[in-house]
């Protein structure tokens, strides 16, 4: 039984709450914390409807560790599993350990104005954790998450040796808009602007942005454009799978997605510096940002689905072996199920599972650590009990030898 | 000699004014006015250099017809030259009753709100410029204007019978931006998002927005995608040219450019209704003006040529007939003779001639006429000596014929 305060009131949240209500045994105290403690109410309110449990709220300021303390003290949690932004990582790992109990998040450390993606000050505070003995447990969402706990998985149970790993994640939803994006279109546009990056035979190579593209054909969706973007998990999966020759990550853009996100920066739109306009200032971005529907407004019109999983190829018995690990999420049984989309969901479900696993000390240590250093299976059990079932196919081992 | 008055101040304008600056013989006086009057000192201080004339400046409402009366009256002029906007025919139709002096425009009036191209309030005026004893030029740009001349030449000079015209407008300039327009985006907007129309054997023939597109071959440029739209001058040529079968408009949009404006339609940037943003009202189509690059700053970057004529095709001698009359203009001479681009100098240019050749007496009238049913023959020499030579290709006889 464990005290659980989760801070962040977005569709990820409302998801992982709405899962962490459904395990009572395990959780027999929630708290929900945001910075508009309606959002909070809102969630609570849907889950004492649907659940018959009760949910308490309050109003947070991430950015303020002291205050994250006192909350924390109040409330008497135990566990704190962040899914507010990913600028406040920090402040709530420290506040985590000045009050001494576990931290669980979904993304890694950004700082507000730099793209920068990268563990290096999460794992500096490992020291800090095991000094508190607290477990901190790093990227717990579904990419990172899930599809690390994939590869571990193949490297505790299906093979001797891991050489090639593809991560491919694809959102096939169709919200019926001409244009429209599930989150922030800085952050959208971002993803689409950096250069890619991969890591072959011990060293990164960079490549231009959207550069490496391929069309994949991923099970229950079809081939999509597929292209090779830098992703956070690639830098501790290269720590973490001994043995790897090389791993990448791709993501699906349509083409329409990206003549949008094109003809927007070529007129100015994404400009993230103000404009005077009339006497007005007006940063252009946050002006798209009003003119573009409402991401959550998106829920409840998005059919199809996601498939994010991996490849991954290497030796077993001293045979060459690839098998595809992959879980297709339906946009619209999301949304039945917890009015939020498959996005959401399947980040939401997964951070419940990471709290779950130490709540129950299943998965348990003093430090840092990522999601991938822990025994898989009972993850991988959890995954398939609590609505992201994945499958696993058997491959003609070709990874590694294509011609990119 | 006379004393002419020209409203407006923009790129026309400016061109119009110079080149009536360079026939002091004809315009012994020359005032130029607009809502800004600095505007119009900039354009007489470049006369003033360049070629040591005087010209008189003014600020006018031109909405306000009695203050145009007054400023007739103080400046003296028996012509006016409306380089406004098309906003503004109307209102300075009528000044020009009441103080019985001759009226030129290069553009139809339109509604400020409603998308309304058409000559009947104009031509409704016919009988007050009789009883006024004044002369009405309507349409006196390139087009119309320039087209509508080329038709009445061939129809005076080289054929028997005309049935089927199309004027080709291409504007093949380079400015060196991902994107921007030449003139205000609305306009633009409007025209590509409007259905098309054109005329066929008694009757007009409506089709889907952007329905109708070949690819045209226009001598000095290329081939180029070229779109049927409606345009101004096919109402009244199919008045004026006798016996025509067909007649229709086409003008040339890149992908690029149709793609741009696509995009911008669908996230709700062309939108002409103030949204809430912040507290603040913004017009969407206003913002993007502020960040699409000043049409002026287009002048001194823009590379390339315009080609804008017609193909007629009839009869002469019994023998089928078909000819291309056309002029090509290149963006950076035109720049480099009055600071402004094709796109205005090929309106300015013809706005002068016809201004000159009723100074001259050589166009006399007593009422509202479009451009065409004048003798060609003078605006033609005019035209060739003025900065707008043009040429005539025999081609085969098959307009008419292709299917579309």
């Amino acid at each position: 039984m464990a005290n659980l305060l989760i801070i962040g009131a977005g569709g990820v949240s409302r998801v992982a709450t709405i899962k962490c209500a459904m395990n009572q045994e395990v959780f027999d105290k929630i708290t929900l914390a945001s910075r508009t403690k309606r959002k909070c109410d809102e969630i609570a309110s849907f889950i004492k409807q649907r659940l018959n449990v009760n949910i308490h709220t309050a109003e947070i300021d991430a950015d303020d560790s002291e205050a994250v303390v006192g909350l924390i003290k109040k409330s008497g949690a135990e566990i704190l599993l962040n899914l507010a932004l990913p600028y406040q990582d920090l402040t709530l790992m420290d506040a985590c350990i000045r009050a001494k109990i576990h931290y669980i998040d979904t993304a890694n450390y950004e700082h507000p104005s730099l793209a920068k993606f990268e563990y290096k000050e999460q794992w500096a505070r490992n020291k800090s954790f095991k000094d508190a003995g607290i477990l901190g447990l790093l990227g717990s969402g579904f990419d990172p998450g899930a599809t690390n706990v994939f590869c571990a998985y193949a490297q505790q149970n299906l093979f001797d040796e891991i050489h090639f790993i593809d991560i491919l994640d694809c959102n096939a939803g169709d919200h019926g808009y001409a244009f429209a994006t599930n989150f922030n279109p800085e952050i959208n546009l971002r993803e689409v602007s950096a250069k890619g990056r991969y890591w072959q035979e011990g060293r990164w190579i960079e490549t231009e942005p959207m550069e490496i593209k391929m069309g994949w054909d991923y099970p229950q969706v079809g081939v999509k454009d597929s292209y090779l973007l830098y992703h956070e998990e690639l830098e501790s999966l290269v720590k973490n799978i001994k043995g790897l020759k090389r791993i990448r990550f791709f993501m699906t853009f349509s083409q329409n997605y990206l003549t949008h996100m094109k003809c927007l920066e070529n007129v100015g739109m994404l400009g993230i510096k103000a404009v005077k306009h009339k006497g007005m200032d007006i940063v252009p971005i946050e002006f798209l940002k009003t003119l573009l529907p409402d991401p959550a407004s998106l829920g409840p019109r998005t059919k199809g689905f996601t498939n994010i999983g991996c490849v991954i190829r290497g030796k077993k018995d001293g045979q060459d072996k690839q098998i595809y690990i992959y879980n297709v999420c339906n946009h619209e049984e999301c949304f039945k199920e917890t009015g939020a989309q498959a996005v959401s969901y399947t980040t939401g479900v997964p951070a419940m599972i990471g709290a779950k696993l130490i709540a129950q000390g299943i998965w348990k240590g003093k430090g840092v650590f990522n999601i991938e250093e822990f025994e898989a299976k009972p993850f991988m059990d959890e995954l398939n009990s609590s609505g992201l079932a994945w499958k696993i196919i058997e491959m003609k081992p070709n990874l590694g030898d294509e011609k990119n």
